[in-house]
């Protein structure tokens, strides 16, 4: 399946009647991935048709409640659904004894292994969770207190055989199309020696989503949203409130539309939207006016990670 | 205004689709007390239009996360909307401590006074929030770990004064009306004496509510709820589970029932609701052929602490 990127919230700070507290899903092949697990995201994922059994990491920015506190509850619930499955948890320095401090979340009384990755605060940019398919990095962000952002990125899948290329070769045997496509050569029957760059096509790049919540724009945003097909970056505030802004280490939607076109990103979510706002079409629209592909987050709603094409601005 | 008791969450240990976890507001003249703060409560508060600022006690039966886990976004809350006025939370011993442990909620950061008052296990009865209307009750109850039910119980007023009546001996002054209500005797100009007795009915018994969640049928459950005008019992299970309600330390909805015609009360509410079922409807049939007034609550709706009339049975 193409993964989907799902906000389940976009509120900061205070949930209100229509925005949840910040989380984000990710959902690929059969496993899910979550980004901030503020309080009540269970519950969204459930409203969201996704399958708590199927996570299998949680990458946490910071320790302002609202990116949190929803943690403790999640696991456990997964606990209650009896998972045996490991479960990654990367945070900041200090997670682990914050979560195990809950009464019910003690090592001993889950029944999964619960890993948790605690990144320290003097890191510059670190691999926090790789897999055979994927990778997610970790940098530092410039926010109030130590916050991370994240940027999911699939790793480069080996290039198609051509078969008809392939036949005219003289290649016809299922064992010499498995050696070619795993970058093998092959020697036919007639001694003919044919090589894997001689039939396979180029390796099809990963797709790459970058999370980039609560913070002021900084290089390491565009470093982690660097040709990303989705960009994901908070945008509190509008241009009107550009000083609320500064003063407590957010973005307004025009920086992040200045990240989205620095880092040469695809396509621009915003969200994180403060209180203030009920309708946030017009902080799409001060963004869009600097970079086009622009949207304001819907909760729930899902953004299929198709490398899209870049439109011409 | 008529006190109201508001069901937040009737779910047991696992949010639905449809329930919430468990959370009940009672509201009463521009103050309001929580019962049990579970993963979301904060955001049933708004969507049951209840303010949050009102807020002065919360009281926390025992530390399953289902019915504990929104207090740190609450209190988190309440500090960003700059509360200054002290809050009380009641709860199990260790309560501060782990609260406290949570980045954001330490001492120093919220800007206004969390009261903790810690009930240790061993206690048998206990006046836990005592003010000049109204007191709350902990009594130990029998679930799986400590836990605790409450009575909430407003002190009699006094009487009414019966104006025709003290009009008819003589007094009209409005300082002699003041002096009669609370509770002097008043000479009149023609030497006679008229005292309180003579004027004001009987004192006005206040409502009483009873929160009796995850526990076992027990005594305590039927103290708490002696003549109670509304009772929420916990009813996880219908009878075809009963089993299951005695190895988890719950009750049934018949078991509820046999609670409330012990104690007399008037009304019983049946909440905490497995999430094995999607109809609660039979188990407050169930719990109707053992007493009739019964319900099963639902969410946000109001439940005015009327001292509702006895059916007859």
């Amino acid at each position: 399946m193409t993964p989907e990127v799902i906000p389940l919230g976009t509120a900061s700070a205070i949930p209100t009647r229509d925005r949840h507290l910040a989380a984000t899903a990710l959902r690929r092949d059969g496993a899910m991935l979550l980004f901030d697990c503020g309080e009540g995201t269970q519950m969204q994922l459930v409203r969201a048709g996704l399958k708590r059994t199927k996570l299998e990491a949680i990458f946490i920015t910071h320790f302002h409640g609202d990116h949190f506190y929803g943690l403790m509850g999640l696991l456990s619930t997964l606990a209650l659904l009896e998972r045996t499955e490991p479960l990654t948890v990367v945070g900041p320095e200090r997670i682990e004894a914050i979560v195990r401090t809950l009464p019910g979340l003690a090592n001993d009384w889950l029944p999964y292994e619960a890993r948790f990755v605690e990144v320290p605060e003097d890191f510059e940019h670190e691999i926090v969770y790789d897999t055979d398919a994927f990778f997610v990095e970790a940098r530092p962000v410039a926010h109030r207190i130590f916050t991370m952002g994240f940027r999911y990125e699939e790793k480069p899948r080996p290039g198609s055989l051509n078969v008809a290329q392939a036949n005219a070769l003289g290649v016809t045997d299922f064992a010499h199309y498995r050696a070619l496509k795993v970058g093998e050569a092959v020697t036919l029957e007639s001694g003919a020696t044919v090589r894997p760059e001689q039939v396979i096509g180029p390796a099809r790049p990963g797709s790459v989503f970058a999370y980039v919540m609560d913070t002021r724009p900084c290089e390491n945003g565009v470093a982690l949203a660097r040709h990303a097909d989705l960009l994901y970056h908070e945008a509190t505030f509008g241009e009107a409130y550009a000083q609320n802004a500064r003063d407590t280490g957010h973005s307004t939607a025009c920086e992040a539309a200045e990240i989205a076109k620095a880092a040469g990103a695809k396509r621009l979510l915003l969200g994180h939207f403060s209180a203030r706002y009920d309708d946030v079409a017009p902080l799409a629209e001060e963004a869009q006016a600097i970079f086009r592909n622009t949207e304001a987050a819907v909760e729930l709603a899902r953004y299929p990670l198709h490398p899209a094409p870049v439109p011409v601005d």
